[in-house]
């Protein structure tokens, strides 16, 4: 069936193509934020009998929707002999779960407005693209021995508390701590400083341990933040390295540098993708940083005329030099990508390598007596 | 009307200069002040009917101060050029809510009491002026990638713990968890750790769910805060050398240092800007810093006589050369901008750059047997 | 009777010998997991009678397993000469707890029921074992310091709050802030930001307060947070440093290097302890990092053949010399520990010590020949 | 008085001297503690009528105690001329508010029990005392311009909320929403994430404002931390650096050192003060640093003799360089000032500066032969 729409439609084909790809369509964005939020709704029993309607509507559109990209991605994977690496990947199950779960639940005869509660599973499909998860999980692992020893002592705490609150309280409330688990959800409350207050221990022994395992609690917390906090800042310097380090060796201004001066450059630079049409600096503006091309091109707009500048090219380096304002407009004409010298970095590279700062100043002078 | 003022009015004059400026005056801040500070009293009721009136004199002056200014600013802009680049700027709208919200709710015949809740926005007034909030937003945009992720995260463990909580309590519970967006308002105050307690999950399942979820946002605090404590560090660097480079290189005794020494010394040190008649060093309190003079002048009040120092003059080497005691109280003449050496970057200094230290060393030495 | 045992089962005889090493058994986990899973399970009065005698069973049985752990290694401590030192450490003591208290509260005719709660303390024998426990205490002794005089400031506060409190509020509401010690418990869970409210101040100065308070908590908090983030950054660092050290120094590859470097390269390496059959490399993926085998074997899954490389060796350099994905599997054989080179590190290494860049590319090309 | 007594006393006369100095004595620390709980104890209602007698004796014991501790310093003041610097300073001004508030209650016709509570002040007699007190205001102030940026945005937030609660909540709820200050302590306990749960918004979108507000409090929270995190790193490492460089230089083993090096030195260096018979190193530990001799005595317990080590001397080295075990215990026998050298920086010194490493093990070995 896609093979006859495929050829039918040359926009399907269009489709088929994206969805095959490793990223998520924006289409595919839509549908997620559409189902979840028409499931959401769905729930709400004062709603209108119409908008039910409505809603039921955009829900099986989004399950059309996913059955579809699920099929184009299994066709492809199995076309391309990698079967079933696909279908036992994270997204491959996330695919089938976002497919499957609601026409299997209505085999089952559960009850429609049931059924679609399942389109919560809809939501992992964005897991994937988040940007930064990568370096959240590198960074959960690489710290995880001191995170596992503040879980360990958390769960301890947790539980000493809890007996201890089932010994002092059980008498006085039976209702609230009269067993270990009804106390654990008290100390789970009470730890993480949440603090629902349905549950408050009222023996003067009881109060004092609870005000032990809250001042625990910002302890906890405390040591929890810290080692994340550090982990935090090795990852962001190595991604920034690992990033840049790519583009720099395409920049032929900097190809001519020794290994152990393009590893110090390389820790000044930051990698930035600009869409079409971006103005990267203004007229007027204070300038705090200058570019290198590594991919793409700039316009320059120059008064009475428009200068192009590619790959390899080099600009906002004359308002770092001279009176910090930015002389002329400069816009991406394609997608682009460059390389950021901060104005720190910028005194750093000047004063440690003298013969890069000797070719800028003198590009830097050419271009300002070919303006006049 | 503005220009009839400003002739009759020297008075007026200098208040329009300093207006149409690109800082806050001190007056706006005082009517800024005074206005949501009248606003909010005006609330209570339990007031009394006189100081309503007075509450009510005070708004209507506020009001007025704020459309004056408003109108000062456009013609400014106007007489300047620059049009359009005022109004729709940040100011600009806030400067024209301010003036007009109030009057157009009362054209269309809203409440004088309610009317009044506009001078909410007069608030923002502030914003522009607040000191670190470049520092601030720069952070959120270089780590906004991780935060970004997040936030995501965060965002998906409150939809999922809604719908399980949903699913769990809503037969218990219908009042509660009879709908997602219901569940949701759980889910937030608990994820958040804030913890109303005004609904709580009662099935074990829910609680277990609910223990999940105060964990997982102990977990999402923890990533938070870790990420902008990475931001931070590089961008407090950061604006300290681009603040000190600016400094330095106006002092004489810096200015014969080689680009690599500058970058180096720049560093170590921190600029602070003092207004006039303020006592930087008290006699007889232990010393750990040395200054510069960027600009300004500062008085040495030496036992019978008075010695100024310009700029370009350093002093407070003395107990950081020898017994650590103050000998003199120094106190600035004039607003001046001061380059403060720390006494750990001070022994650093001295250990790596021998010819500074011992420029340093002659001039104390010189110093003490004049004092002598 | 431990004699008899050992003679009889040499399985007795083998858990013997490794219960009365310095590290828990993976028996004694167990064992305190269903004890204390038990207990907690014991407390529920709905549990069904027969679940009650199950939950006996175990609980004798775990009783049973950690007197017969005491008494082996009180028998090891005494046979080996070290008679009290074992006895008083902190292992001995909640061994020797984890054994007699539940006997002696039986003897001291306490209700069964109730007895079994002190297996809560059976959970204290995990501590040991904690992975980073070593680390987190470290950090907490280091900055033992400023850690204590937040802890000054926040039970100044406390005492301060509460007393203002009492002073405000104990007219209106004589239960809740009849005395300071019924104060300090709001105050408690108010500076910690838990937020109970059970208890809650409702004259305006009384809340005036209150606000102060939760203010100063979230102060409270930042700093105590921001204290043990930057003890953890130092003291990862010395940990990773000093574990791969000891390693670094068992590699011939870097066994060259003059003092200097060699520090340099320790810092960039990362130590890893694999179980055997781990697979380290995955043909086809993209490849962050190369690895120096400090002991154990791994095993090189090329086309056609086997190879496997030993102690001294290094693998998975092409991918970070070549078109950055791995060209063959590779798994452990043996229990091994490996070192691992990050790619920004890799590349480091290769700018500043060019001899180690030789070797390595020079191996790279030989294997590159050896397989066509 | 005080003059009679002290001719009359020598112990009074002894106490006098250690009341005068600038640190609290240890009596004062006690008088605080028992003072400050006798008053919490005072206001227990239940508490027995023959309790509340000896409370107050307690309470007129410490009065009478900071009455004199007063009298002493006050005297001590005028005679050594800084008549007017103590009693405006911080300390002054607390002595004399300990001495006079109760007396000037009761003077003022206040209750007995209720003037005991001005006995709060005495707590922040111990504020002078807080070890790291400076440290945390050094950071406050150095960071102080982004934290005021927080804060500033942190009441933005809560005034904004407030306006928007009370114009959606205060028809629905006009007891807890009918004004704007009733809305700020919602919002203050909201922000914080304290959430009392004593007020809470009803209607759909004051819940979404409120869902906003809490998520704002998280945000602020992060900024809190991350803002003292940075600033603490910074300062921790000042701090350290200047104890240990007023004692590096006490030791001869340093004396030769060129300046450059000797400021990397003590960048590696912590100092500990230990007071006598305090036990370094415990034979048969693991030994992870190494310790000079800044100032006292230490003794080394031999197989069969001991030996003192005095200033300049260092040991411990031998654990680093051989078999990690220490070969004997080591005690100090005086109060004594010791340079601690980690494990990992020892081996960084030994590798920059081989001239050091020479000399400890030229000693290592000397002693190693003398031990045989």
């Amino acid at each position: 069936m896609a093979k006859l729409k495929a050829s039918a439609f040359p926009a399907f084909k269009q489709f088929a193509t994206a969805t095959s790809g490793r990223n998520m369509t924006r289409s595919a964005y839509v549908a997620v934020a559409c189902g979840v939020a028409a499931m959401v709704l769905l729930t709400i029993d004062a709603a209108h009998p119409a908008m039910h309607y409505c809603l039921d509507v955009v829900l099986w559109g989004c399950l059309a929707f996913f059955v579809l990209e699920w099929v184009i991605r299994l066709r492809h994977a199995f076309d391309g002999g990698r079967r079933w690496a696909y279908v036992f990947s994270f997204r491959g199950l996330v695919d089938a779960v976002s497919a499957l779960a609601i026409p299997l639940a209505l085999a089952a005869e559960v009850n429609l407005r049931s059924a679609w509660l399942f389109g919560a599973f809809w939501m992992l499909k964005v897991v994937p693209g988040i940007p930064g998860l990568r370096q959240l999980r590198r960074v959960l692992v690489l710290e995880s021995r001191p995170l596992l020893s503040v879980l360990v002592i958390f769960l301890m705490v947790l539980l000493m508390a809890s007996v201890a609150e089932f010994v002092l309280e059980r008498d006085v409330q039976p209702a609230e701590f009269g067993s270990i688990p009804a106390a654990l959800w008290w100390a789970v409350a009470t730890l993480t400083t949440t603090g629902y207050g349905d549950v408050v221990p009222i023996t003067p022994l009881g109060r004092i341990i609870a005000a032990a395992v809250m001042i625990c609690g910002l302890g906890v917390f405390g040591l929890w933040t810290g080692i994340l906090a550090t982990g935090f800042a090795a990852e962001t310097r190595r991604d920034n390295f690992l990033r840049t380090w790519e583009t720099v060796s395409k920049v032929p201004f900097f190809a001519s540098l020794a290994p152990a001066t393009l590893a110090d450059v390389t820790h000044m630079l930051r990698t930035i993708d600009l869409p079409p049409r971006t103005t990267i600096i203004r007229k007027g503006q204070a300038g705090d940083c200058m570019y290198f091309i590594a991919s793409g091109e700039v316009a320059v707009d120059l008064p009475g005329k428009k200068v192009t500048l590619g790959e390899g090219a080099f600009f906002g380096e004359m308002a770092l030099l001279g009176n910090n304002l930015r002389s002329a407009n400069i816009t991406t004409t394609r997608v682009s990508q460059l390389l950021v010298l901060d104005l720190v970095d910028f005194r750093l590279l000047m004063a440690r390598h003298p013969d890069l700062a000797e070719t800028i100043d003198a590009e830097a002078k050419r271009r300002v007596q070919e303006n006049r």
